[in-house]
């Protein structure tokens, strides 16, 4: 299994919208990636390594799929809906990774 | 449900023993933190945001338990026993990040 996170990190004037992640931006992402998104997650970032930290990412969002290519193949057409849907929600850039899910 | 995130970023030098941090690494880290984990997971970095590009993380492994609370009572009397295990399997300061699964 494919995962690809969605690491959107954590600066001091990060504004980031997680009513509008959870219940419009990801399901939009799920419905246009149809059946090569497998599942989807969302990390709400709490804490870093020490006590009082702030986390690394304030969101991270995992989308699983069966490989790159069928991932990438649904959402190519939807690329720019997606990406354009970013700034409804959060002023910070994310960082993607691709990841291969060994556990 | 509460996530532990330990990220390893991904250096030019950068050593990690996946055979290792599967087999060994992370049926230490379970066995020592009990019932409160309720399960764990480890991705695998392939790629970055660009075709070709690296990841920012070479392995992240991830730890879920019911609450912080329940996970660092757990962890705490173990803690050296699994931050010293690192250097079997891996030359890097992993990054750390408690967060709250949303979805």
């Amino acid at each position: 299994m494919i995962k690809v996170s969605v690491m959107y990190p954590n600066t001091p004037d990060a504004r980031f919208d997680f009513e509008y992640y959870r219940n419009r931006h990801m399901p939009l992402v799920k419905a246009r990636l149809g059946d090569a998104c497998k599942s989807c997650g969302i990390d709400k970032g709490l804490a870093g390594d020490n006590p009082g930290a702030p986390a690394t990412y304030i969101a991270i969002g995992h989308v699983l799929g069966e490989s790159i290519e069928a991932l990438e193949a649904a959402y190519a057409p939807h690329a720019d809906e997606i990406m354009g849907d970013i700034t409804n929600f959060t002023n910070i850039t994310p960082i993607a990774q691709v990841s291969e899910v060994l556990l």
